[in-house]
């Protein structure tokens, strides 16, 4: 097993903000050394792969085309979002369907739960899948440049293989229900 | 399409660490509001799954289990780190599948490149497929705890499949190279 060391000497808050906080936390490294390690602290987000339509053996599956300041550019996603003040994560992730997609869904079940960049932040992203899904009208946020797409799942296993879906919970949210859910 | 809103009023540095650097970013929502977004720079990293032994049906997997102050515990993680200056995507993943894991492979192949929380960061991290392995000591950083297993392929699926594997960018990566490289 590997040690959790207990070893952080002191803490301070470098950066407050609407979605992140930034610590910055001093600790003793196992070679005695003194370390500062930055932490971005975040409140966790939940993720849904929607699936619609009648073929069970290739299922629709409600993907966003969204534009990211962060990545200067439109990914291809799943609905998620940042879960709001006691909120769980099967409400939030039932939430953004609504908001980001305009789609209900009758059934939702947890996939799994990742951590996206454990090297620096503290954020995990519920997966959930959504089935016996109603397709409505899309209400996003002001902050948000959103199109829904409806695809197969094969060709959203397309998009993963040819590099085109470069969101990482979309990708470990599809892989995930494909392999473990479907069998494909 | 979406359309890429050119419509950034003012970024302002609000954080400068050692790894991540924090811009509070002023831009014009798509109804005319103004909205502040908190965007985390950072530098991109590379991570490797690294193939072992003769079996080529259900290969030995280089895993790590690290501590990560961020998340408080263990995880089961595939070797990782972040580029260094002029450094390119497959130099970092040959350098920290040696330090890390103590391995040196002949063939590394791009698998894929995702970006880990687009929500808030532009890092992005490259994935690699690593052959023809061979395995000494680690040499892990003065901050990284870390021990080093092996397990087969089909036991590393089983990880990710009853949780016990939360790392996006080691499930991305793993079920990326099962399903794209192995068939299976």
């Amino acid at each position: 097993m590997v040690e959790p060391p207990h070893n952080r000497l002191a803490s301070r808050r470098a950066f407050a903000g609407r979605i992140v906080k930034v610590d910055v936390e001093t600790i003793r490294g196992p070679d005695g050394s003194t370390l500062e390690l930055e932490i971005i602290r975040h409140a966790g987000a939940s993720a849904v792969v929607a699936l619609t339509g009648p073929d069970r053996s290739d299922p629709g599956v409600l993907l966003l085309q969204q534009y990211r300041y962060a990545a200067s550019g439109t990914l291809w996603e799943i609905p998620a979002g940042v879960l709001e003040p006691g909120e769980t994560p099967v409400e939030c992730a039932r939430r953004e369907l609504l908001e980001e997609a305009g789609a209900r869904a009758e059934a939702f079940e947890h996939l799994t739960t990742i951590y996206t960049t454990p090297g620096f932040t503290d954020e995990q992203i519920h997966l959930f899948l959504a089935t016996q899904v109603t397709v409505g009208e899309p209400r996003p946020a002001p902050d948000e440049f959103i199109e829904v797409r409806e695809v197969r799942l094969s060709r959203a296993l397309d998009m993963i293989r040819t590099r085109e879906m470069q969101d990482a919970k979309s990708i470990v949210a599809i892989l995930y229900a494909a392999r473990y859910r479907f069998d494909r």
